[in-house]
């Protein structure tokens, strides 16, 4: 399996890229391939273990992550992703900035035959099971054919990369009875009706997390804000929580026996345990994580990228796509 | 004040509305007009404390709440709009369908002069402050000059219900960089920033949570993936936390006693405790309340019409509206 990671991604690149190669060595024997300017990496790594190749660009993101992608041939996005296109890589995995990424991408590899817009498809944990939400911000103003096309790949990915049988597909929406919803949703869904999916209508963001849904498909947008949402009531809810149980020395001590259980639930939630989030529809396994990536995340990123590749999730999709579009 | 309450709103209508008839005598010395069938209600309130205006058609709420509207011309929503178009009444308060009380306001009361969509304007807690957020659901499909009277409208409220000086408007957005969010987001940004409106441009939910806006303004669609999002995560968080408290006798003797903790932040976070939100632009002064409430929320909501009235809320808007549309 040849994994290539971009070193100049994450915030605070390339430490967590660097720990995140050599632990991939260390846990699964694997020799993962890092891109970015030679004369910063060589002296650090154990050429044994982690290859590098040299990208010497450095890629500053401006509000045009378009024309910066075109710009800048060289850089550690463009070299990593010009690798899958020759067949010279399985995956590429990168924790830079998004909007950079779905611009190099898209030059760089295109989409495979028949995609409107490549879309990003994270696994959100929900009740006793995972779900694949789709598109979470690569799109922001969408067409109904393309939630269609988000329907087929988001189902293709929780098959391969979840191993659900016939997959539950579902439209976000603020209503669960048909005729509920924008007008958008409202043409949809007579797409996914008519589609060979495994469509069981609309569900509200209640539903999701109750994990009635296996893939829910919305736009960029709408599906961004929900991410959004997610993680900032988290946050803000157990800041609340945490602030009123140091309100009083009883509930302080009550709030110390009940640390393991705030840390089950945080490891539970936690981003970095999903590391990053494929982007579907390009031609080739692009996985983009958080810029504020640690080691872990990394480290979880390139997990999910070799179990994208090992469980074949490429041919999955040319194949599934071919047939549905 | 002449407060008038539709007695056949709630999921378990009419008790929640009977007592909180009764409750408002007993808290304001406010006699509450309650609309709906004479002979459901008029044995069970006290003459001398709650009047009755009968209301005897009952508004069966299928899938065109604006059919339903028109048919039943004499359902206790309809006849309580009616009293506020005719200045019987200075407010009107429902916990019914809210699709049927959008309908029914419109064809009752009809529009603020120049006001394209009334919107939806809950009040969220967030960090050592609360935030408008317009529109919620009311307009599933929203035109860039709709957001401008959403911030228009929110603007007043906020001054008005919240005492905010100067209200802060924003867009909710996928990023708080100019040019972040969609077309319409986009688009409506160049007529809020020129505005008379203090406009500090996009946030995002944490943004919102922070209490970095007074007033945020959205699409309804958005608005309410928001706004369900929001509860949904908030519901799970506090169920996982539980289940995972509960799991060893440690944590669950910590659980007993930071039980306090949770009941205060659940109270923060009780959507009871607002009672209703208005329906800002029509003309006329309606709050709709979740079908699900309680005798408490009923009361939360009576309390917040109260409130509209004395501190002039209508009278505010047709002015501020007049001036800037």
């Amino acid at each position: 399996m040849r994994i290539v990671l971009d070193a100049m991604g994450s915030d605070d690149h390339p430490e967590p890229e660097l720990e995140a190669a050599a632990e991939a060595h260390r846990l699964w024997g694997e020799r993962i391939t890092l891109t970015g300017p030679a004369e910063v990496l060589a002296s650090r790594v154990d050429p044994s273990r982690v290859d590098i190749v040299d990208a010497p660009e450095i890629l500053e993101m401006d509000n045009k992550p378009a024309v910066a992608a075109k710009k800048k041939p060289n850089s550690s996005m463009a070299v990593g992703m010009r690798m899958l296109k020759h067949g010279e890589a399985d995956a590429f995995v990168t924790m830079g900035n998004t909007g950079g990424a779905m611009a190099t991408a898209l030059f760089q590899l295109g989409r495979i035959k028949g995609v409107r817009r490549p879309a990003l498809s994270p696994v959100f944990p929900v009740r006793d099971s995972s779900t694949v939400v789709i598109d979470i911000g690569a799109n922001t103003d969408c067409r109904p054919e393309y939630l269609l096309q988000f329907g087929i790949m988001g189902s293709i990915y929780a098959e391969i990369f979840l191993e659900r049988k016939n997959p539950r597909v579902a439209l976000l929406s603020t209503g669960e009875e048909e005729g509920k919803g924008n007008m958008l949703v409202g043409e949809a869904d007579p797409l996914l009706r008519a589609s060979e999916l495994n469509y069981i209508g609309n569900v509200e963001p209640r539903e999701l997390y109750d994990g009635e849904a296996d893939v829910v498909v919305t736009d960029g947008f709408s599906g961004n804000v929900f991410l959004k949402t997610s993680e900032a009531v988290a946050a803000r809810l157990v800041e609340l929580l945490r602030t009123e149980i140091e309100a009083s020395p009883i509930t302080a001590a009550g709030g110390y026996l009940v640390r393991p259980a705030f840390r089950r639930v945080g490891k539970l939630l936690d981003p970095t345990e999903y590391g990053a989030v494929p982007l579907l529809g390009v031609d080739g396994l692009v996985f983009i994580g958080h810029g504020h990536s640690n080691t872990h995340a990394v480290v979880s990123a390139l997990h999910a990228a070799r179990k994208a590749v090992s469980r074949g999730l490429m041919q999955a999709l040319r194949e599934g796509l071919k047939d549905s579009l």
